[in-house]
């Protein structure tokens, strides 16, 4: 994750929750009151998110030690301690709904992303995230897939080109728009087409697509696609595929599977903080 | 919602998807490239931002009309049609995506949120939220409560006190924390006191607490601590609650249960746009 | 205070004064040029705002010391010093009016408040503030009111009903306007009716509103609505008080009286910095 | 004013007030709960402001007819219809104290720099403020001195030059301060020396500064200093002048008397919204 | 172009020209005085930025009416009208040197732009640009790059992986550098590498590298190394290029010559407001 | 240079090239890789922009160590040694283009200020600037300039009154319109007036214009005009001079020469970020 950004957003997030000022804490605790607390996990699942909990707490104005135990892809079993604090009370508290709730919602998004690598068991194949994510938080759930064992797929709308239906019908067809991208864009960019028949395929690869996916495929049409496809050409399979049909798409070869539900479906993991 | 901070956030978001352009649609689609479109259910729910399509719509340069065929609130079942959209391709897709992950996130805790109320089956007691939600997307969230039947608890540190066991033991018992807040809060804080035994609550109600709540206990304990405090205080259930045991808390006569699933856990809302 | 939203303020008020640079100073100062000063109360008052001098200063590159001699709530004597200050002259000059400028005001209204609070001389009755605030500072005499002795009302729109001649009329009546909004809202939001006349304080209390405003009414009527009201409903006067005639509010029994005047109608206190 | 930055300011302003909802008018009024309102003076005095009252509704999502009465700089005698509003009575309501906020300081300002104009009863002598206004709101404040028939300092530290003591101590003299300054500097930027005693003024005047200051001089001294300082040279007044001395100065035939009251210990204007 | 990017960059711009308020404009025109003008070429040249005029309008509160005579990417003949525009004349002035300085800078990046795809004459070697961009201009000038007729590099360090000589040191070797960046980046990310020698060449061929840099290599080198390169693999010369001699590349058959005074060294084209 | 504002800026142009993180440093470099560099000129002229470094690097996360062996204003010969850098190579890398894109400019205008002020040799005239400033970059190219021996004319359209023929032809005459402005205007805003003709000099002259600007005047004319003007008006040329005529008005005496090409058509400085 970019640092800078990072900041900027949690400052936002801490501007959100607190407001003009945390009501409790600042009410009862002086600033004299210390204590010491663990973030600690309360399921089992993969951790990811840990820079949240010191960049977090270093927004402050007092000072927070934040000593971690763990790092970011490691295994949590319930129970374990993922980071000690030592603080003001009242900014401990004050913190603390802020970075859970991102370190949950990251944790979660991780640990969904290990679930489907691991029911998908390839060697080759890999699951990868899509544009489907929180709005305003797309770093953090990107880089939750990654934590997970995941890729990501383009980060937005303008750091790859993916060629669908509506833009072959207004270009004619495939070749056309592969085309007409190809003479207006750089070499940077990916050109990726979203086909759904054979012919299509076909068109796509006589068009040199980049990446060519797979849209709504069954694990056999998607085998047969990938056999068709020069390996030069990333393919990937995308569209009804969910935890409980993965594991058919196993043998099919493809290079991606690229997954909505690992940023528009996960749960939070559960991560608590505890005062001592 | 505050529709001043609907649009910031939705300019927030649409710089997030689309950075400096987006290479796809203003590659291939004119300004004169014109289409129509629909936002469809496809799956059953309940929906919620509807605000998100005109408003999205509106900060892009080019018209974009947008007839809208539901509200929020509404029982959407899978086919139904929530928005006729007419205006430039390109806009109409470069939009898509962000407002997209708005409403399926919106329409997902509206559903959720009653599929908890169904499930209570209640007169009397109401389901509400936490601050567990989305960092950044907290409005949303609690106005897609609110659309699901689910009542908002407090929006952030800032708009009520939360009285728990840290605060308690610095203040030494409930009766100084209560106390201590008193003398330093106005007279629109309401006070709310998280407690776990009778001797807790008996503490909370002579500390003239305005609101209590029964952390972590079971229907029995939570039926008996009602029965045990005076009706002008509100009384909460809150902690091990989800869908599998609600309705175990219906006789209970709680005022409100409040669920962190609500907005940590949700799923999408299987919601997209088809252009004709 | 929130001291993030501390730091954010500060900021964009030192931009709106040293904009691109401050050509006095970085004129005629090197960074070698050092000083020491002090910031001194001119008159009598009430100190608020302390923070704004170290957080003010820990804004810029080169390190400021600052020595705090006085807390917030502290009563000023004239000649009193308040802090002492050691480092780069330049800096010293380029961060003296902001701060003096927040401090001054934040001290004016503590100042009021106390006087106001001193003119009251109840034992029992509160003064609060309004929403009655300079546009952007808020926060700063929100917590200023509450450094004189005073109390704060609703931060905002966000965080308390308040039911109003208009909105009264729009519901049908106080029952109804009162019942539609508890039909709507949560239970940490307080829900306050403005009154006029025994006949409506009737109806606020039967739609067991949390907190009734008595509006422009005198001493007398005041005492005599207290009377009328439960204990346990929260009352407040409001309207036409100001310091000429507090002090005959004092025997009203009144929980709250609320005063505009305590933030937009203050005088700043003189307070100045000077370099030895 | 500059009309960008008075937007981004009022957008500022209604998040500080509104939040994430006007939980009292969003609960009661629905879209189509349509009034009329007029802002009315409650007081005599001058108006200034009155562009915040459109471009404030403007930044709503329902359009507010706003039919203005007055102009800036207009006398207000109570009971003067301001202006007069007719839209959906939420965003009346939602939208009104920001913008009495606003309007009532400003026509405070107004009318406090028109009351010291009147006291001074001079045809040379310009009453102009100073640097000590409201944190974030300098455009508006010193707009509205203008309204109030006064005139402006500088606006910053970016745009002139103020040597005082400080200044003058640490280059040695006022000769030295005002060559170093003129080094530098180009040639659009006016340098000002503050001086207190006659031998300090005959330096600024062989150093060629552009305007001279005196500060906390008596009228006499005033006077006198204004004598013995070239034509082309601008002379200011300023320290210890207020609204119980002012008249005193009426025969100085200084050019400037600036005073720190307008904007920092002005009354807000009584000023208030009505619905029908 | 993003044109909701546009739209806020061109408030920041303008808040940086006009700040407070344009003093000659607002003092001299009232808003009733209303004129005509003509944004016109003084040189010769390409024309970028005719959004910058439109929307740069809209920004301010009084409606101006811009007739477009010209598009962008046209040629520019010394005289020739790009834009005609009606509206009251402070406005037109308060907003003229903002878009003149935008429009004039992106018409020279495009000129230069030009200038190089004609001196270098190739139909198959494309010019590209770098990230030495001006500071916050980014989106302007790729976008002025492209109304030239050249193309976008990529856009910043997050949407395409350079493996330069620091990189390949730290990780051995480039076969181990891309295989390490293969193993972690997803597949809408490209993968370039930066060669100086043809044993470099060959290892970043074996590395299957997606494009390949030559650095600093003359025309004869270029040529040479792109004969060696299998034809799926871009390639890429860069460095030491300018305009004397570009030519001199014409036949080297190389895919893409980046060129960093596109946008680090260009002029503004002279282009003018007139007032009728 | 502001240094608050100095830190805005850089978090802006950060987040503009690294976006959501740099996907070549952050893949291939690990926390503790750590390295030197060196900044180095590569070609002859004038640095500025030298805290443009420690700043920069000071917004990430992790330490980087600047030395600094230059200052601003310096002569650099090809090869100097600019700053010495020491910390994790993958913060180095990510920090390096924006650093140097901005040192590079900078240093681009001071280098060609110091050419006009060698060019011009004058021991009375000064060289400034314009508003023709990359928008968004004029507190840095305003600052190079002065690095460069150049002075700076007014900042924006809030510091200083330009009265142009669009101004003259609206008031009537010079006469009119700087009596206007000065009814209006404050005493620390200098009002210039363009002219061209000997009868508009001794219009504005009649006017007591602070400053006279001589708009596309051949060396002759303006040295006639400066003669003709009281010399407590400041005299300034303008339009038409480049690099190429400058020395012709170098006998002029004309007070200040304007020119437009310092910040709109400068080209950068190569200056290199090397690591060992």
């Amino acid at each position: 994750m970019n640092v800078i950004k990072l900041k900027k957003k949690l400052e936002e997030f801490f501007l959100e929750d607190l407001g003009e000022l945390d009501v409790s804490s600042q009410t009862i605790f002086g600033p004299e009151a210390r204590g010491e607390a663990v973030i600690i996990a309360k399921e089992n699942g993969i951790l990811a998110g840990i820079d949240v909990i010191q960049t977090g707490y270093s927004l402050f104005q007092q000072k927070v030690d934040v000593t971690l135990k763990k790092r970011d892809g490691d295994k949590l079993t319930k129970g374990d301690i993922i980071a000690e604090i030592e603080g003001p009370v009242g900014t401990i508290l004050s913190g603390e709904r802020v970075i859970l709730n991102l370190l949950q919602r990251m944790s979660g998004v991780a640990t969904l992303t290990n679930k489907a690598v691991n029911l998908l068991q390839s060697d080759h194949t890999r699951i990868c995230d899509t544009r489907k994510t929180s709005p305003g938080l797309r770093m953090f759930e990107k880089y939750a897939v990654r934590c997970g064992g995941g890729f990501n797929h383009r980060f937005g709308l303008y750091d790859g080109v993916m060629i669908k239906d509506n833009h072959i019908a207004f270009a004619g067809s495939i070749i056309n728009a592969v085309k007409e991208v190809r003479e207006k864009t750089g070499h940077m960019v990916k050109i990726e087409v979203e086909i759904e028949t054979e012919k299509q395929l076909l068109e796509a690869i006589e068009a040199e697509a980049d990446v060519i996916m797979f849209d709504n495929r069954s694990p056999e049409e998607v085998a047969k696609f990938v056999e068709l496809t020069p390996k030069h050409i990333v393919t990937e399979a995308s569209g009804g595929i969910g935890l409980n049909n993965l594991a058919d798409f196993r043998h099919t070869n493809v290079d991606y599977i690229s997954l909505g539900i690992l940023t528009h479906s996960y749960k939070s993991l559960d991560i608590s903080l505890n005062v001592k």
